[in-house]
């Protein structure tokens, strides 16, 4: 093999596949290789469908000999969080309760569009039981490590997904956000994350924990990547009766456009507090690389992540109440106790916290009327040993896995679109900053990202921890 | 005076204004004069705009002098339920509390659109507290009379809608229905009730009762005229987020289109039961005049009813928490009760019962692949006298209030299209059949309505019994 799998993106082995500079199946067994040597210390995986994955990328070969065209994706292999569907496998969803159910008919929308493309799945990743959850220590499965400590956590609730891009398993994942799932473990993981638009991509056949909050959304070693698969992604998906009938609208070609006449801003006040310095170090970083110094405020952050709270735990309760009742014992512990606490809210609580959003993404849409883009930290630190439960922010000891969603919640809320980027800090543990922007524009946020990309503000490496295993 | 208003449609009155067989000033003055005699035993009107009314009505007249186009409504008068906003008036809902609210800046969108028509505005009507009720026994203003006969109830909430118009105080009027609150009145009262598609017409500058139940409709004396406000009042609204982007249909140029080749069916099972025997006669004579035999059975309409309950009562009591907390004592009694247990409704059962509601929407669709529109009655009953409580249906004393609602919650609960038509039944109460399609299917029900009314099946004579007072 003439390649390192480690710093290849998708952009890249499709295109090498396409060049016939590598085939298909070498891609595969590369892939399947480094699972095998690495999976057991970071606890990636809890379905590999290695031959399957084998047979496609030999078949993918074959097709190629014969003169077809492999599609956008050719012969990348991806991972999907275990809350999506793959046809013939059940769908467990981070739960014990869930495997006795019956095998998933077909693939999610996302899945088929994406093995549409060329791509290749190779399997399904960790994640917290039900997606209720920052760390990805599953009581069933145990806890994913992240590659760049195994001693710490990936983060949650998509960790799975997030610590094998960032291990170089695979060049891409995808995973569900609700309140962060996808944009904290990006962070903790130190590689790209992308939570759309709400309603922007299909979820259908995608295992819903609080269905008016869940997004989708992939794991990326590069913004060109996230470009991609965003536009394969795209699309109106009858199945789906949230997906929007927003025509699509690539961000690839728009990628490089300039960056100096947006207007971009800091969020300031909540936003600035709660964390460790150098998560808005991190912040100031970015800003500096981007030219900007103004600062914004969002109104009521902390009431918003309070209501997000209300509806999560209303909404995730409302999907498992009959197993509530029928089976508790059968729950994670840590996700449990949540959702016994969710069935007790009263319907006024509930509906506060819907009118509260209503209200607070209004006043948001008026602060995108003197702003295009706005920064934030995406985690208050950088990842936690395993086990931990608190934090200790200047001085004060806090709950840690509530607080890790602490900057995420108040955006996921009210469905605008975040790119979480990871910042390049060398020699030291990963960590992540979120560029956001109105509804519908993700272009403009994966055009901020590319800059920051191309001036080494931010960068990628593939972590090399798991080596020590 | 030349002619008797009361048995004009808006249609006639605007062609006649319009021609100069009547001047807008004496249809208004003979309206003003109608409303000064027969208000005081109905209790209709909770205000009277009478000097704007008229001099608005003069201002048209010259306007016409100058050679002005006068509108489709040219010199109508209408009236609305009091949760409409005028601007000026301050918006009592029914209620003794909003009182002390500051008067409305500007008109309701559907009000603005009908004056842009250049339809006169009277004035608000009488209505349950918060639309909350199926009598309109107000207990701040009132009792709304039957003009039919003087000792009964309009039915509700938009009691003094239903009776303005059946009275020949106005030729039509505005209401809203969130269970049943045009639909039951107009049965009631004898006259046409149009409860449109759920998001179809704006709801922008009208006081709220259950946001994901609340619809606005017309009450009128023909067909024509039901058509002919509908396509007045259709449209996109910006100030109402919730109001539908499907363009415009008019359905004036479709009703005399034939109705030979519509799958017709009588609603079975559910809507067969619980009625007194003459609702049932009602519906027969109906299916007759259309050759109807066909039965179809709407599945799980009971539950629907009680979800539309669950929903409606914890809505309601969202919007009114803070008043329910800190004036109790000022709401009616009969409202303020129901309030109280809404606001003790776990959030579960709110979203057991949204979650039901996509089950049932969808099977309903399902039914409507097999038939194009459905009869079933209005009311279980005619009207029945003020101050009655309980009715006796085959036998079983049951609650009145919450059973006049039996066969229209159910079907607003998913937004369907209904219009209530009154059946010709020489000296006897009124009663009312509904008319049902599948969304946005406005022109077809009306299309049956007036071969309905043509056939003489259906007949409209304004009441007379005030006369007695």
């Amino acid at each position: 093999m003439t390649f390192d799998l480690d710093y290849l993106d998708a952009v890249a082995i499709a295109r090498g596949v396409r060049n016939q500079q590598y085939r298909a199946q070498e891609i595969m067994e590369a892939t399947l290789n480094r699972i095998d040597r690495h999976n057991r210390a970071l606890n990636c995986f809890t379905t590999l469908l290695a031959e399957e994955a084998l047979e496609r990328a030999k078949a993918l070969d074959r097709g190629m000999e014969r003169g077809e065209r492999p599609g956008t994706l050719a012969g990348v292999p991806f991972a999907v969080k275990n809350l999506f569907d793959i046809a013939g496998v059940t769908t467990v969803a981070g739960s014990k309760i869930h495997r006795s159910h019956p095998p998933a008919r077909q693939d999610a929308t996302a899945i088929a569009r994406l093995k549409r493309a060329g791509a290749i799945l190779v399997g399904a990743l960790n994640m917290d039981e039900y997606a209720y959850g920052f760390v990805t220590e599953n009581a069933h499965y145990g806890p994913t490590h992240n590659p760049h400590d195994l001693t710490r956590i990936a983060g949650g609730s998509s960790g799975g997904s997030a610590a094998a891009v960032a291990g170089g398993l695979v060049p891409f994942s995808l995973g569900s956000d609700t309140n962060g799932s996808i944009r904290v473990p990006a962070a903790l993981c130190g590689v790209y994350g992308l939570k759309p638009t709400y309603g922007r991509l299909s979820r259908a056949g995608v295992k819903l924990f609080s269905s008016s909050l869940d997004h989708i959304g992939p794991f990326c070693r590069s913004v060109r990547d996230l470009a991609t698969l965003f536009d394969i992604l795209q699309g109106e998906d009858p199945l789906d009766p949230v997906c929007c009938t927003v025509p699509p609208e690539p961000c690839l070609p728009q990628l490089h456009q300039q960056t100096q006449s947006l207007r971009i801003a800091i969020a300031d006040d909540y936003f600035t507090q709660g964390g460790e310095p150098e998560v808005f170090e991190a912040v100031e970083k970015v800003a500096q690389a981007l030219g900007a110094t103004q600062r914004v405020s969002l109104p009521e952050a902390a009431r918003a992540r309070e209501a997000a709270y209300l509806i999560t735990a209303s909404e995730g309760a409302n999907l498992h109440l009959s197993d509530l009742k029928r089976s508790p014992q059968d729950f994670d512990p840590a996700t449990r106790d949540r959702f016994f606490a969710g069935a007790m809210i009263p319907a006024q609580w509930y509906l506060n916290a819907q009118r509260f959003r209503r209200w607070y993404r209004d006043r948001i849409r008026e602060v995108f009327r003197q702003v295009d883009v706005i920064l934030a930290p995406t985690t208050p630190c950088v990842a936690t040993p395993i086990g931990q439960t608190t934090l200790n922010i200047q001085g004060e000891e806090v709950l840690l896995r509530p607080n890790l969603g602490r900057y995420t919640q108040p955006l996921s809320f009210i469905g605008l679109p975040v790119v979480s980027v990871p910042v390049h800090r060398p020699h030291q543990l990963p960590i992540g900053v979120q560029i956001m922007a109105a509804p519908y524009n993700e272009a403009l946020i994966l055009r901020v990202a590319t800059f920051l990309e191309a001036q080494g503000a931010i960068d990628i490496s593939v972590a090399s921890s798991q080596e020590k295993t």
